[in-house]
């Protein structure tokens, strides 16, 4: 993307054709600004290549396709009206105004015209249009008429409505014609582009994937359209591996993993986004907790506990009454005093459910004079939190309304803020590394300039932007900027890590807060015995319990390491003879603190087995006539490996330390 | 009490002097009513003496010494309408209707003429009189008025105000007249009695304590009086036993240790009846926690995990919203959706905060088919539930608003249910002990007949009332009976634990429950494969943490054994030369997860060890020339006893012993 072409080889005036004849460009960046391929730059121009196979160009890849669906569905249904066709992650969508819902067949009728138009070969011809031009063009869609209005009246595109913003730029109105060989406009959309040249470039490297409505520009008080999803990848290896990812994150769908491992559920008789952990999801859970709690007392942070509910006045005194109302749970009235003849003699209290912890750990930094020898004073708790979701974007455990932190607050003082911002990120990665997750890079999001909704003085964000900089640059890992990412009270490094299948999870955050407390009046003696303001950090390690828990059951597919599995060990005996031997093991390794179990059910031994390979138990143990004469037993792995006859005492020995190591177990060679 | 008088030795008819000459008898049970000592008896009935040292007698005694109170403040304020005045525990009041509450001043001079009434040695005297005769001997007494209309009234004494039955009997109305030596009526007052003979047997066992302003009947709408309480025992020196009893409590006052070692607060701006805990209180909780969770795996018990909040109709499933509504907080209205008209187009749900957890766990039961093969199943949690306590019945850690239960359900076959309580009792009680509880008593909590707020089948009460019964006994402990204070849904077993300075507390519970699962219609496949209902047992071990944490401080007095002290270990150098030595053993504690501390400030080594003996830090490491020449430590207990001259390794592995055995570490002996 960096290689601005060399003038040497063509003469100027020239269009990307001409600079760029390998078929893998797709459109050029002139001067900063994306644009067609067609587009002719002169010698003054900076220009650079756009690859189908970069970010830019696979957006405007999928741009065009949803032209090609739309130009698809209006050669079948011709009174469709058209809404808006934006690219959109890994594809594309169009919507259409149209009387009847598209049924599965509809779909099938569409690719099949859309394979047709791609054969043609259209070419994707940018045209710019006056306001009149574009309403006399355009007067049977109505949608469209709508979008040439916002885009002459105040605010223009940036003003517009959800996604619209592929049909109509900043600045001048334009058309594009989809023009066959013999120079015939076959269709048209309004549209600000760019596009691939023509469409025969789209390839057979897309699909369609699935039909839903959708109010025109997102409210529910306007109409109705039905929209179209499609994906479109640069050829059909590329789809198809695609189509693999998805089919792979589908079997690993942790919401498919918690009902077919009994791991948890969302009973409707509690609601929406509240989650309820059954046995193995609870064992699980609350190991995580145990060896967070470990490490987070190994590392110098202290245990605190505060309660769910709070009256009103501490979220006003923390600022989350006036910027964070919404995400907030409505009061509870209490505490109302009336007399004999109705009058409130006392006024009642607005109690809230709390959405976050740091105002607690506010007052427990409060509670007491502080001194400078104190910190940092790091307060953690395992604090559960609601936070009013609207019920639409809920989504299994990774977007809920009831969640649990791992919630530390530090205070530092000024000198101490970048070593304990090193000393966090270190520790939020060191234990990210213990499940398994090691690929990583840092996102920092930062605030809005002019944005209300940020509080607080802007040179204190920018100092706090700043070291967050200079720590997230020094930790060597990549550094991704987000801008109006920040919380409301401060910016924030995140930890993005990869997962198993390649996806990229916000995990752990580090924040940093001017704001509270001052807000909050914190105090501390320094050395001097003057009074300072400390500065806090907010971490949160995994963000929630329930969300780590989700990426880490579609991380492991389910196949979680020996410490955390819920059953680390079921004993299979050959047949029921051996039963009584196997008992004898699954005490001695009980006792040893391994969740172990024996199957004595009725089911042949091969049935066990499958049983507990699909249930994912890292372990089984198998004895018959051989293994008990020799007080030995067989291990078999979930990977269908073995290792057989593993004197009995070795065979304790070896599991108890594969647990207490952490060690993922999945194969004989690591139980070796 | 037992030993009812032989005719032998007296002629009938007589009365209680004559049977029981002894002047530690100061009322009589006739036929198994109070009655006065001069009461005449026949050889017909049946009659106990009455000692003043037993439950009844103290009674007696208290009651008449609120007699002698009143008759002093109406010799000292002759205006003073008298309320009424009964026997509590451990004393008794009296309420006055005065135009100025009462003083220290006052106090004392209210004192000094009851000793005077004391030697004057007044008789009791008993007499019946009519509504007419009351009312005009009581005119001057309109308080007392009042009780004598209701006493007439229907419901009579039953239906009386609080207190009043000391007032007023079921049957007749009768007066006590006060007559001194010369036979004139010193005073009198409306009271069914009984009381001591004379005004002397009162004797010098007793005091004033506090003056409490109250309003008549209780009620808010009545006028306010001024309550005088006192105290009273049989002698000088069980008075005196008793107030030191008093001193000791508020010495161990959970509310007072909380503050001086700074383990939790509880914060105006969040809200009354709500802790939080600060980081030495957070680590002694989550230890606490952590040790139960430890046992409770070891046996048999699954962990699961479920949200605060959940929809009402949970609660009306359950009988909560029914039978419990008073207790909970009020609801939250969310997810109700309003169209541009302003109508309501999906109706709200009404969320509550849970009170228990019990619904919730009934919900992972039924959130699949359940085999006989899986039970008991025992589901048990660390919930958080909130209760809408009135804020004046608010105090400390032991009444709450909220507070974490370590709750457990079990779900058992019927055939398993007697086997279930032994365990569970035999669980509860190693646990407590454990913690240095060793004297218990049992509470077995029934319906009371008849009161509609006990659901359910009367059979299946029975059933459960009886099984609970044989369990009890079977345990070997006493057993109380507790009519009435049953849970709404059944009946349960209560431990009654004795503390350090010999007072009980209700600790754990044990509840039968034959209702919630015909409510919540669970079931399990059983060996016949037919469905059947499973029995519950609600069992929490600590009542709450809260609480056990209160208790257990008082219990200790605040010197928690070592593997709960929240700095386990403080090293004092002997002076400034020796703190880097003391380091080195400091982290090696560390690394061993010994909560250790080397106090570097700049105080001298004797007030150090001062500030660390009043925290309650169970062991001090000290380390001067001699020890670290010879690389050895000495030890210094909260008792002052001193171990010296102990190498280093062997230090560090008692250390570690003594925490890891959960040792009680207070003197040399414990770590020898």
């Amino acid at each position: 993307m960096t290689d601005v072409v060399s003038p040497s080889d063509v003469s100027y005036p020239a269009d990307g054709f001409a600079l760029f004849p390998d078929r893998s460009v797709v459109a050029l960046r002139v001067n900063g600004e994306l644009k067609d391929l067609a587009t002719v730059v002169t010698e003054t121009d900076a220009v650079e290549p756009v690859t189908v196979a970069s970010p830019d160009g696979l957006a405007i890849l999928r741009h065009s396709t949803a032209h090609v669906l739309a130009q698809a569905v209006q050669r079948i249904r011709p009174q469709a009206n058209l809404g808006i066709g934006p690219p959109v992650e890994n594809g594309f969508y169009y919507d259409f105004g149209v009387d009847e819902p598209f049924t599965p067949e509809d779909l099938k009728s569409i690719k099949k015209e859309m394979e047709r138009i791609v054969r043609e070969n259209q070419r994707f011809v940018r045209r710019v249009v006056t306001e009149d031009e574009a309403r006399a063009e355009l007067a049977d869609e109505p949608f469209k008429l709508e979008l040439v209005a916002l885009a002459g009246g105040p605010g223009s595109g940036a003003d517009a409505a959800e996604g619209a913003s592929a049909e109509i730029g900043a600045g001048e109105l334009t058309i594009y014609d989809n023009v066959t060989r013999d120079g015939e406009t076959a269709w048209k959309d309004l549209c600000r582009g760019p596009h691939v040249p023509g469409t025969r470039l789209i390839g057979n490297g897309w699909d369609l994937t699935r039909v839903a409505a959708a109010y025109w520009r997102g409210s529910e008080k306007n109409p109705q359209l039905q929209r179209i999803y499609g994906t479109a990848w640069p050829s059909k290896d590329e789809l198809r591996a695609y189509q693999e990812r998805l089919a792979e994150a589908a079997r690993r769908d942790h919401r498919k993993l918690g009902v077919e491992l009994d791991l948890f559920s969302f009973p409707d008789e509690i609601g929406p986004g509240l989650s309820v952990f059954h046995p193995k999801g609870g064992i699980i859970r609350y190991e995580i907790e145990r060896y967070m709690r470990e490490r987070l007392l190994a590392n110098g942070y202290d245990v605190v506990n505060t309660p769910h509910i709070t009256k009103g006045d501490l979220f006003m005194t923390s600022g989350h009454l006036q910027w964070y109302a919404d995400g907030m749970y409505p009061p509870m009235k209490l505490d109302e005093t009336v007399d004999a003849e109705g009058n409130v003699t006392r006024q009642g209290q607005e109690y809230y459910l709390k959405p976050m912890n740091c105002p607690f750990h506010n007052l427990i930094f409060r509670s007491r004079g502080r001194s400078y020898r104190e910190l940092p004073l790091r307060l953690s708790e395992f604090g559960s939190v609601y936070r009013y979701e609207k019920s639409g974007t809920l989504s299994g455990l990774t977007r809920v309304r009831g969640m649990t932190q791992d919630d530390t607050h530090i205070y530092v003082t000024a000198d101490q803020v970048e070593a304990e911002l090193v000393h966090s990120l270190e520790f939020v990665l060191q234990t990210l590394r213990d499940y398994g997750l090691n690929d990583f890079y840092l996102e920092l999001s930062t605030k809005e300039e002019g944005n209300p909704k940020f509080i607080g003085d802007d040179a204190l964000w920018q100092q706090a932007t700043d070291t967050l900089r200079r720590v997230a640059e020094g930790s060597g890992l990549e550094l991704v900027p987000d801008p109006g990412g920040a919380a409301f009270y401060g910016p924030k490094i995140s930890v993005q890590a990869r997962d198993a299948i390649g996806r990229t999870w916000q995990m752990s955050t580090i924040q940093l807060d001017f704001n509270q407390p001052e807000r909050f009046e914190l105090e501390y003696t320094g050395p001097d015995g003057e009074k300072h303001r400390p500065v806090m950090i907010h971490r949160a390690l995994f963000g929630s319990i329930e969300r780590f828990f989700a990426i880490l059951l579609e991380h492991y597919a389910g196949a979680f390491p020996v410490w955390l599995a819920p059953v680390q060990v079921v004993a299979i005996p050959v047949a029921e003879d051996y039963a009584p031997y196997l008992e004898t093991i699954v005490t001695r390794l009980r006792e040893a603190g391994v969740r172990a179990e024996l199957d004595r059910s009725d089911d042949r031994m091969q049935k066990k087995i499958r049983t507990h390979t699909t249930q994912k138990v890292p372990l089984q143990l198998i004895a018959g006539e051989q293994d008990r004469a020799a007080g030995t037993v067989s291990f078999r792995f979930r990977d269908g490996s073995q290792t057989n006859g593993v004197p009995v005492d070795e065979a304790v020995e070896r599991i108890r330390a594969a647990i207490a190591q952490r060690a993922l177990v999945d194969t004989a060679e690591h139980l070796a």
